[in-house]
């Protein structure tokens, strides 16, 4: 049995989910936040989730675990066979989380759980953010899916990854990221529609309130 | 034939070099410069080295470049076949890379450009480089190599990372980040005497000076 270790409004946990359930895998859930608790970091070096839990051990890293999917499981693909299409895939997959994911994320204490952010940080995330964004659009195809006609695991970071820099963006720069990529606002919708999308979004809406007062009594 | 493009000053493209050497493959270098120039940005979305192009195309991002060459080439392979400790040889490379060279390489352009990062960026470059250096003394092995006996991507991600994190967290912070981990240094030391390893070093050292002149008259 496959146990994934995370909460349900980490995006990066929700790629996963989202993974398993596209591949129509049985898997477990244990709750768990990221913690720097010395028996946490036992299973999560970093203090992060998620992490996933497979009869051998633990394995870390959200694009690490969806690979060890490819590698191991059945189900519906989300990487090419090709290994020139693969790589694509893969590229893209670690463009948006460099150059969209990471740069949006440093200002999450300001925009998502009402800390602070230094002007310097934000300064930086709004000029990676455009630049991401334009890199994205250079290398994506959004026909209708990030790589091309099928779903990958591109799409995974993206819908997790891109709907939080937009926030991100309007609020600390007033800046819609998206105006110029239509296609990426399309293929938004598209995956809204998806069961497997709709059901991560109600679990994640139903832990939502509590997971930000949390956040925000620590900030 | 492969092209690797990218410079010989660049960490990541060290990677793809040694990646390559390492396994005996017959490549080519392009020598090319990050830049946000048209041209360039057909061939590398976010204006990064290196990219390699091979028969289909350009393939983009160090990691992904390195998978290519483990799904397509002959050689010593540099990830284990055993898809568990695959997955772990590739979380220690994205935790590397992630808590380690990426917060680096926010303070780069004062520790050895001329330039100034603000306070803030610093401050965080240093809580982060402590903090993903204990997380990868709790998952690596060193023994020798950061994944266990075999070399491994894990310690190309290494190699090239580790040394400007450490001179990054002693100029700006006065921190020696290998304190606690002597057997990273001697990891450090071990590669060192690596003939590819020496090779690619000589041919850093002989662009330096014009690289560093290069980037200092741009801060």
């Amino acid at each position: 049995m496959l146990r994934l270790h995370g909460f349900a409004v980490s995006n990066y946990f929700n790629m996963v989910k989202l993974a398993l359930m596209e591949k129509g895998l049985a898997f477990d859930v244990n709750t768990v936040h990221p913690s720097q608790d010395a028996e946490f970091l036992r299973i999560s070096p970093r203090g992060k989730v998620p992490c996933l839990e497979v009869e051998e051990g633990i394995i870390n890293e959200t694009n690490v675990i969806l690979e060890y999917l490819e590698d191991t499981q059945g189900g519906k693909p989300l990487l090419p066979k090709d290994p020139y299409e693969r790589a694509r895939v893969r590229a893209l997959t670690k463009e948006i989380e460099l150059y969209i994911e990471l740069p949006a994320r440093a200002c999450y204490p300001e925009v998502f759980f009402g800390g602070k952010v230094d002007q310097a940080i934000k300064d930086k995330t709004l000029a990676e953010l455009q630049a991401g964004v334009a890199a994205l659009g250079r290398h994506a195809s959004f026909a209708p899916y990030v790589a091309g006609s099928e779903m990958s695991i591109a799409d995974l970071m993206f819908l997790y990854s891109i709907d939080l820099a937009c926030t991100v963006a309007k609020r600390i720069g007033g800046i819609d990221l998206l105006a110029d990529l239509p296609k990426a606002r399309e293929l938004l919708a598209l995956l809204a529609q998806n069961p497997n999308v709709q059901k991560i979004e109600a679990d994640k809406n139903a832990e939502m309130a509590a997971f930000i007062a949390a956040a925000r009594a620590k900030h």
